[in-house]
This record gives structure tokens, C-alpha cells and sequence, in this order.
């Protein structure tokens, strides 16, 4: 193992450069316009564990298409499933990055070097750092002491619609024992962590039509519904004053923080305030009285992530506009339906709107919170192996969603082990995301002592 | 006057044709984009008047360049300055066009028939009323029975923002006994209206800003300001539950309706039901009780014409935007000080921040409401000419504002006559906007009258 970890240091710079052709591909999976990148993004992740001598393919679905390959090990040894997905988020607002989002640049910093651009954390470089942990393995000892799998989609950041489908039809190929992700943080720059909660999500966009037509605000000011104006008390009636979600039954089936898990999380060393200071903030937004911890690992939320509506260029228009547009989303924990949530929310609008006006609805994801079994029998391992490489490791939770996790678990019967060496401050989804090199370094090195645990 | 009367009627076609010309440049003010258009579009109109023998040009300011033009006329005869302007509204959405906005439609409706196009009512169809009046009777009477001035501003649907200042400087060459203003409606379909009401207008953008920079709204969601949810807050705040404005002082000033002019306007037959489900609407949405007149006429009012924020791209993306944007404005009535407004309407935003979020603002327009003084001594005689050519006539109030009719008062210390012939269904600032023949026609005969009226 020794050798396989000073061969990693040793050839860094492969390493890199093949992250960077990666990164270079903008496989934007919610724009329909990057859909050739994404196949490309694909094709390439196929070649690349095909270059591993990996039995790796593309799989066509009716969405963005599925990579899938497999890399031999000892019959009696675990099987593992590694998932990771290839598509990023959009790069906009580019007017806000200080380099080209789909030209990866190593930018030091003290203490650390960045690697900066759309992907570079979320998923691509954490991804790669598997790949390249199996791919150092087997150029140091010829092959791998566990049975790895790969599952890569091209549609996390847009709702994984085909993946349900896809993991019914190909159960079989991929059975396993247990699936490793690697999509999450670790809990702080020294501290590796296995996150062992997630929250669900309900994504929404709703358009509210006021009228046939576009008005004049001279002539019909007052006296006509402005749907922007509807808008506005629709979304501002979602939050209660104390900065809970105010729609009927929506924290219905959601418990308290266990005892042992709040005071666990107490002793954590969190900064409440720097939390919010590095991002430019300082008052709590949410339920008032809560941990900012709790608030964003163990309770559900409600989110506007765009409004657009009416005149909007350059100038004034004195227009009172007929139609009005939001994309919104609740993060979900262990007790909520989704289902349930999303109908009280329409409910919740609909009851808002005055009898003139009209609200359509489409969905943007739909999925339940998870929460992992303390007693998976490879958590220890795995934590002692992290703790190896770091000198700790922990366990945590996170407010982000993976929603494949809870299908994972549906459709082949295995819980997943979620493994992450992203940083707090990666600005995933924002402009200049960037993923530091000690967490692309430290990444590769914790998988090859995973591993070599795993296949002990 | 019969005759030339006579003449408009046999001559419609030429006079329809200058009109399409006119429509065909598409004057947008308010997007730099279509500067060369708007200059276009002043050197046709002065062009069109020295056809007519008119001593005119073009005036550059630092805006769009005025238009400026005089006919003579008998030396002891009334000296009127006719204003209008050449500049128009954007024409997006461009998909809820019918027709091409800047390809003039004549479209057969039953009984009249609609010239399509954008600013074919608002203002070059209203406009050319006056401009094809003065040219049939130079046609038929070889001069004009008054003294006719010109003045024509590009800026009028952006902020009018150069007028003052050339009303001011070229005062000594635009002294005349009245203005004539052409950009309001009628009453009805049959009766031609004096307009003796206007609103003022505050116009503001304000883009409010949550921390520095975009976040995930899995890992701050609940706990980090978004800037949609405060702009919301902030929108919804601004109308009470029972649909006035909820800004502290908004209506200091604010006179109730003088007892007679609310019985004159009550003795109106005006549909209430009708004006609102005609635009596809039936709840009143202001002040509750109010007649919808005395609402859009003589109560100040507030509208979002604009919203924009976070991701609006297709497709779904989970982030908590750091900007928001809106644009509104206020319709002010007589007693309201526009800058005092302006003022509340920023400390009320202000007041309702989280302390770590912060607001600018930029003007869109900012001026007085206006009423006429109705013992001028053109008002007489225009509402007499008025009925000559429609059978009946009458004065009326609007809820639009045209904010250069208090800078010709203050600059040029003479009142304005405001006679219009659009139609209330004309779609102006809207898609497929529209002018009637009839209005045309109609409008043209009417000032024949009223010039003739006037060198009596």
C-alpha cells in the first residue's frame, strides 16, 4: 500500500491533467443545448476505465445516458458499487467567475492549492478520485483486492429520471454489497467524514397567470391582479415569522433530533458565525432559536432559487405583467412524504391566489430523506481507514440531497457508504467553484487504504 | 371646412400610408439598441413637416434629439404648440404577436377596422392625427386659420429626461397661448373626452443583495439569507390587506374626491364588470370599495412591472441567489410630492432588511400628478368642435401619466389641452397593440374642427 500511495505523489501531474479533460467537457445536463457534451462526457468516462482494462460501456437511456463498468478482484472478497455522476451544473452567471468555467486552472493559495472550475468538486474531481485510487492500485500491484463496479449518470443535477428505471433493469449486473458515493464533504479541513443522513427534496416551478394580456399600469393600475404582485404574497406566504415553513402539515412526521445525535453534534467545532461570515452573511435566515447545524442537516427547508416575471431589459416599462415564473424546492428529512409535502404546498398557492387567477405547476425532483444504518458493517472499516490517512475521521450529517441513494436502496437492496473530501467553501453550484488539491491528493490515497481495508 | 373635411375622406389612403411608414421604424427609447431607429424616426417627422412647407428640424440633446416645427398663421390668430412623441414601448413579448410590431396591419374587425403595429395608437397613430389635420387644410385652404408650433420628444416612454431642459432653453421659441396634447383616450367608442386628470409617476429599480456570492441551497438552505425570499417580502409588503399601498405617509396629501366630480363621474356609463373581463380579470384588485374609476383616476397606486432573480434558465438548479431585482412604480395624485414618496418607498424597503442585506436604487421617472385649471379659455371651444364632429363630447380623468405636462406648465407658464380619440381595448405597452380607423379618421376631422374653431 505504501507503494501504491508514494506511486500517487509521484505521478500527480497524469493525475491532474486527466481531471482536467474532464472538467474541460461542459456536460450541462439541464440545458438541452449542452446534450452532445454530456454524450461526450460520457464516451470519455468510458475510455477512461476502459484504459484501466475495465469492461466499461455507455448505455443509452430515454434521458442522458449511464455509464457502467467492472474491474475483477478475489471471488470471496466485497463487491463494491462506486456511483458517481458526470454532469455539473450550469456555469451561469459567467459575468461572476474569475476564470473561464470550463477551463480548469491550479490557483495557490496559502496552505493549499485550488483547482478552480464548473465540476471540480461537484462530482468530477471527488469521482476521480476513486478512478484514479483503482487505477494507481493497478499499476502498482496488477489488479484490485475487492470486485469494483462503476455507475456514472449524466442527470443528478437535474432530477435522475432515467436512473430508477435504469437500476431496475440492470439490478442484476450490479449487485453488490454495498455502494460507495463520493459526493459529500469532509466535516472540516483535517477531519474525513462518512455523512450519514441526507435530506430529501421536492423541486417546483409554478407559473401564475393574471388576465389574458399584459396591462398598462396608467389605465389598469389598482384595479387589476398584477401577477407579480401575486407572486410576491404567494412566495412570501411560504415562511412563517419565526422563519419556518408556514404550509399546512409541513412539519408533520418530522422528530426531534435524537439526544445522543444533538449533543453528538454539539461537540462538534463549528462556527456558527464564520459559518455565515465567509459567505458574506451574519443573522441565522431560518427557524429562530435552532442551531444553524440542525437547520441545515436535520430540518426540512423551503428555498426560491429564481422569480421572473414582466419587464426586465435595460429601461422601464410601465407594464402590469399577466404572468409570473418560480423555481422553488423544499429539502426534506426522515418523516416527510414528498408527495404529501408537494400537494400541500400547490394547495397552500392555490388558496393564496385571487378567484381571477390561475397557477400551473411542473416538478423538479421528488424524493424522500434517507438515513444511513449505524450498523453497516463497512462503516468501521471504512472510518478507520480514513482515520489512517488523516489522523481522524467522523461521522456527520448534510443538508444537501442525492436522491439515488434512497433508490439505490429500493431497487438493489444495499445501503450506500457516503465518502467525501469536498470542503466547506467549494462554491459548488456558484461561480468559481473549485476543489482543493489536498482534497483531490488525500481523496485518491483514503480510497487505496478503503480499499485495501475492505479487501483485508 | 366641409371641404377639407371632404378631402381627409377621399384622400385616406395617403394619409394611412404616411402613418405605416412612420410605424415602420421602430423607435424604441428605452434600449440603446434602437438609437439609430429613434434618430431614424425624428428626421422623418421633420422631413414630414417640411413637406408641409413647415420651418423644421432636428434638435440634438444629450438624450434622443427633439423634433421642432412651425407653421404660420394669421398674426392676431391663437399661437397652439402641439406635442407629441415619436419614440415607442419595447414590443416584447414578441411571441404574443400576431403580426410583426413594426409591420403595420390594416385588420378588418367588426365595424371599424384595427391599424396593428406597435405605437400605431400610442403615439405616432394619435400623433399624425394632428400633423394629416394641419396638412389637408394647408391642401384645401392653401394656410392655417392659427399659428402652429411643433415639438416632438424621442424620450417620452423612458423618462422624458432632456425636455425640461430644452423646454427651458428654447422657451422664447416655443411661447405660445396652449398646448395640444393627442396621447389619450376617448370616453367611449362615441364620445370624445378633454382628459382634465393626470397621475404622477415614481418610478424605481431596486436590486437587493443577500451575502456575497450564489450558495447551495442544500448546505445553507434555512440558515443563509436568499435574496428572492427578501425581495418577495419586501413586494408583498407594500399593499395592505385591504389593497392600498402600506407605506408610512403614502397618502399624506392625498385629497379625497371633490362630492361633484365623483357624482359626474358616477353619471359615466361605465362597465366595471366589463373593463376588468375584458382583459380576462373580475376581482377588483385595489383598495377595497373604491369604484374602479375613482381607483385608476384619482387614488395614487403602486405596481411591480418587472422581477428577476436567480436561476430562470430551463431546467432546475438548487441555488440560493445573492441579487434580486425589481422595477415599480407609483401613480401619484394631486397633493403627493414625488421625492418625498420616493423617499418612504426606500426607507420601507430598508426597514424591512435582515440586517445583513442590502438594497440600491435607480430612478425610472419621478414627477407630480397634474389637474386643469377648467376655466381655460380653449376648453370651451374644443369640447364645442368636439361634438360638432361626434354629436356629444365630455371631460374626464385618466389613471396614465404624461409627466411632461408639468414641465410645460412650469417651463413654458402655459396649460395643456389634453383631447385624445384612442380606445380603451387599444393594447398600448402591450402585444398587438392597435389604433382604429375610426380613431384615425375621426381624430384628424376632430382637429380640423377645433382649428378652425380656434381662428374663429
Amino acid at each position: 500500500m505504501t507503494d501504491t500511495l508514494s506511486h500517487i505523489d509521484a505521478t500527480m501531474d497524469d493525475r491532474l491533467a486527466r481531471l482536467f479533460d474532464f472538467i474541460r467537457i461542459p456536460s450541462v445536463s439541464t440545458d438541452p443545448a449542452f446534450a452532445p457534451d454530456v454524450a461526450r462526457a460520457a464516451e470519455w468516462l468510458a475510455q477512461t476505465l476502459r484504459d484501466m482494462e475495465a469492461d466499461a460501456s455507455v448505455r443509452e437511456t430515454v434521458g442522458h445516458p449511464m455509464v457502467v463498468g467492472h474491474l475483477d478482484g478475489p471471488a470471496d472478497a466485497p463487491h463494491v458499487l462506486f456511483y458517481g455522476h458526470y454532469d455539473v451544473q450550469p456555469a451561469d452567471p459567467l459575468e461572476l467567475w474569475n476564470t473561464e468555467p470550463f477551463e480548469p486552472q491550479l490557483v495557490p493559495v496559502e496552505g493549499d492549492t485550488h483547482i478552480v472550475g464548473r465540476g471540480a468538486s461537484d462530482d468530477k474531481g471527488a469521482l476521480m478520485t476513486f478512478v484514479e485510487a483503482c487505477r494507481a492500485l493497478i499499476e502498482t500491484n496488477g489488479s484490485l483486492p475487492i470486485r469494483v463496479s462503476f455507475l456514472f449518470e449524466g442527470e443528478e443535477e437535474s432530477g435522475s429520471r432515467s436512473l430508477p428505471g435504469f437500476l431496475e433493469k440492470a439490478a442484476d449486473e450490479l449487485a453488490c454489497d454495498v455502494v460507495l458515493v463520493c459526493d459529500t464533504d469532509m466535516w472540516d479541513r483535517e477531519t474525513p467524514a462518512v455523512t450519514t443522513m441526507l435530506r430529501g427534496l421536492v423541486g417546483q416551478q409554478m407559473t401564475i397567470q393574471s388576465g389574458d394580456r399584459d396591462l398598462h399600469s396608467g389605465m389598469f393600475g389598482n384595479a387589476a391582479a398584477n401577477a407579480l404582485t401575486v407572486m410576491s404574497e404567494v412566495l412570501a406566504s411560504l415562511r412563517d415569522a419565526k422563519g419556518g415553513v408556514a404550509i399546512e402539515g409541513f412539519y408533520d412526521g418530522v422528530q426531534e433530533l435524537a439526544e445522543e445525535t444533538a449533543a453528538e453534534w454539539a461537540a462538534l467545532p463549528f462556527d456558527e458565525a464564520g459559518f455565515l461570515e465567509n459567505v458574506g452573511l451574519k443573522v441565522p435566515a431560518g427557524e429562530e432559536g435552532l442551531p444553524v447545524l440542525h437547520q441545515v442537516w436535520a430540518r426540512p427547508s423551503c428555498e426560491i432559487h429564481g422569480v421572473w416575471g414582466g419587464y426586465t431589459e435595460p429601461g422601464f416599462k410601465t407594464v402590469i405583467p399577466c404572468e409570473a415564473h418560480a423555481k422553488l424546492s423544499f429539502r426534506l428529512v426522515a418523516g416527510q412524504d414528498p408527495e404529501k409535502i408537494r400537494t400541500a404546498f400547490q394547495e397552500h398557492v392555490r388558496a393564496k391566489l385571487p378567484a381571477d387567477c390561475s397557477v400551473t405547476f411542473s416538478d423538479h425532483g421528488l424524493s424522500p430523506a434517507w438515513a444511513m444504518d449505524r450498523e453497516n458493517p463497512y462503516l468501521a472499516p471504512t472510518l478507520a481507514a480514513l482515520s489512517d490517512e488523516w489522523g481522524r475521521s467522523t461521522t456527520c450529517g448534510t443538508g444537501g440531497s442525492i436522491p439515488i441513494i434512497g433508490a439505490l436502496r429500493d431497487k438493489l437492496g444495499v445501503d450506500a457508504l457516503l465518502v467525501g473530501f469536498g470542503r466547506f467553501d467549494n462554491r459548488i453550484h456558484s461561480p468559481n467553484e473549485k476543489y482543493d488539491l489536498s482534497s483531490f491528493r488525500g481523496g485518491m490515497r483514503s480510497w487505496v487504504r478503503i480499499i485495501e481495508k475492505l479487501g483485508a
